[in-house]
């Protein structure tokens, strides 16, 4: 056996990044322990045939985590895919648009303007709903929704990463909701039975890149024409139980350490607590600021994942001069997404309380010296 | 600073994986090492961000050491992509057929199959040659290939994992050719000026699974409908180099450290000896127990990459036997692909000379006491 020094010693970052996104220290001193050697089969986890019995149960127990931390419903396949939420952009209608009923969007940023991207080149749609006149600063209310009479689905983004903000109630939805949930999927309890399909990048709340989870009600997996790619079908990935292909394994092994970490952490209501303690530190230091840290987002839309601010009014000097500074206190990923500038801090379930009182212990300094 | 143990207190298993496959060890070594701080930033490679100069910089070190090793001319783009061989399947004919004329294909087993499963799905096509009548026990000869006049591309597998194959001779072709290069990518020096794409997922000679290499003539991918999903089309990846979404930036990372040590190793030229001295050790072994382990290829087609053989003319209980006493002594993944049965041994770049030793001298004892 091999020994391995504790990893406290190493000086580890308070990391915000927006995703890849910091990872939780028990989930990396585990993947270090086992990476020679996964439980005595003498290979690490990346040396194994995604055929062998081992990692057969490492899939199947990272599944079982996510079923059981989202009190998935059996009629839903979960399974694990590579590409993105870029992949699924063009998946989900290749799977789900039905001919002549449009897919209706809820319009709320960056993200479902991808989506769009993708249905504009040759998928019917309908914009149902868009807050871009007013910036993106919030998402649609319920009464702004003006739906197709008999849509495909609908498709919304539940936290929009750039412009920081989140759904806090889902809508309603005749037709099978369709969600991007790449940035705040198992950051809080929530209705599976509500979405047809749910997509999750695992970058941000479940793991490293390179692995997408899809959770999808099987009936609607059947809606594709079997002529698609076969690598391209929902079907093909449930019936072989993400092992049509060489799947992703060691991400798919740290997604299962991930998920046992949240359940060890009190499950999504364990880890919803986490999170809003650690936004409302954020957003209450932000407000009492006098206006010196402003986020422009509405406040039922503020994302608890991404809580995007601007500084004295948006002086991008001051700006710059704040993210040099955090990065020198070792306080990563403050800068916001290049496109719309400002900061951005994001609070992923990886992300510890005390890293955000290192953050505000920071921003008050800097505001009592260039405020 | 944290201390690591070294790594060699670990009992590793000789790994002979068909893929994902055995890494070198100071591969792991490293990852170890850096897995909790990546050189002083205090996290690890895996929750960076893909758009942090220090990503950037591991990304364009991964694709310079492969430029570097393979000698790739300027006129080929590297790209790193998601989806393994089943998506290259689809997305090489969805990128480079064109309209009316054929995709000449060179069939020589379960892989190349794989692909025609998807041409068949609607891509003008024609079997240029096969080897099917033979069970695939080589790969064609130059004067058995009958050409298109004039197909848009020419395709085949270098290398068959299944079947035991490999092309010691590029076949001529005056369209381009597209080379489904996953188990032999980066195991002996080649002309990559022959081809028009090499496409490789990375789990078998250079890396982990869940990233996937392609190199493509840049010409050839401006063949693209600008209509097909962004994320499918080559020249997206090309643009953007390789960072249009977010990338499996782990699988890259160990992709860089991988071709360091086969730099390390003497390139592909030093790579080529060890693995020349692999095989010839394994098939001399096979050819010496007269006939109680028989290898089916014909010699000239005889893969250096995973060599199959059978026990006592196909005696199905001894193989048996063979692979579980194998296993005993950490001689791992020894039985061939389920679909053929048999023993199959993969050589990968990263399999020492020391495990073959062990295995032949497994093999002689084994026919010792049951030959």
């Amino acid at each position: 056996m091999s020994t391995i020094a504790p990893s406290r010693d190493v000086k580890r970052a308070f990391n915000f990044n927006a995703g890849p996104a910091a990872l939780p220290l028990w989930v990396l001193d585990r993947i270090r322990e086992e990476l020679h050697d996964y439980r005595g089969t003498g290979m690490s986890v990346m040396e194994m045939s995604h055929r062998s019995p081992e990692f057969e149960a490492i899939n199947q127990g990272a599944e079982q985590n996510l079923r059981k931390l989202l009190a998935i419903p059996e009629e839903y396949a979960v399974i694990f895919v590579q590409g993105g939420g870029s992949m699924q952009f063009s998946m989900v209608p290749m799977n789900l648009a039905l001919p002549g009923k449009p897919v209706d969007v809820l319009h709320t940023g960056a993200w479902t303007a991808k989506a769009l991207g993708e249905l504009k080149k040759g998928v019917l749609h309908h914009i149902a709903a868009s807050t871009e006149s007013e910036k993106f600063v919030r998402v649609p209310r319920a009464a702004e929704i003006h739906r197709s009479p008999d849509p495909s689905y609908t498709y919304l983004c539940t936290n929009n990463t750039i412009e920081g903000t989140q759904y806090h109630e889902i809508p309603e939805s005749a037709a099978p909701l369709v969600a991007d949930m790449s940035s705040d999927i198992a950051s809080r309890p929530m209705e599976v039975s509500r979405f047809g399909l749910i997509f999750a990048g695992a970058q941000k709340n479940l793991g490293p890149s390179g692995v997408t989870v899809v959770i999808v009600r099987k009936d609607l997996a059947e809606r594709a024409d079997k002529n698609l790619p076969t690598v391209l079908q929902y079907r093909t990935h449930i019936k072989e139980k993400s092992l049509y292909h060489t799947p992703p394994t060691f991400a798919v092994y740290i997604l299962g350490l991930v998920t046992e970490w949240m359940e060890r952490e009190g499950g999504l209501t364990g880890i919803q607590k986490r999170n809003e303690a650690k936004a409302k530190l954020l957003y209450d230091t932000i407000d009492a600021s006098h206006g010196f840290y402003r986020c422009p987002v509405e406040k039922s839309s503020r994302s608890l994942m991404n809580v995007v601010y601007r500084i004295a009014a948006g002086d991008e000097a001051l700006e710059k001069e704040f993210a040099k500074g955090a990065a020198a206190a070792k306080l990563v990923g403050t800068p916001g997404h290049r496109s719309v500038g400002g900061m951005r801090i994001s609070l992923y379930n990886a992300v510890e309380l005390e890293a955000l009182e290192a953050l505000v212990g920071y921003m008050r300094e800097f505001q009592r010296t260039r405020g």
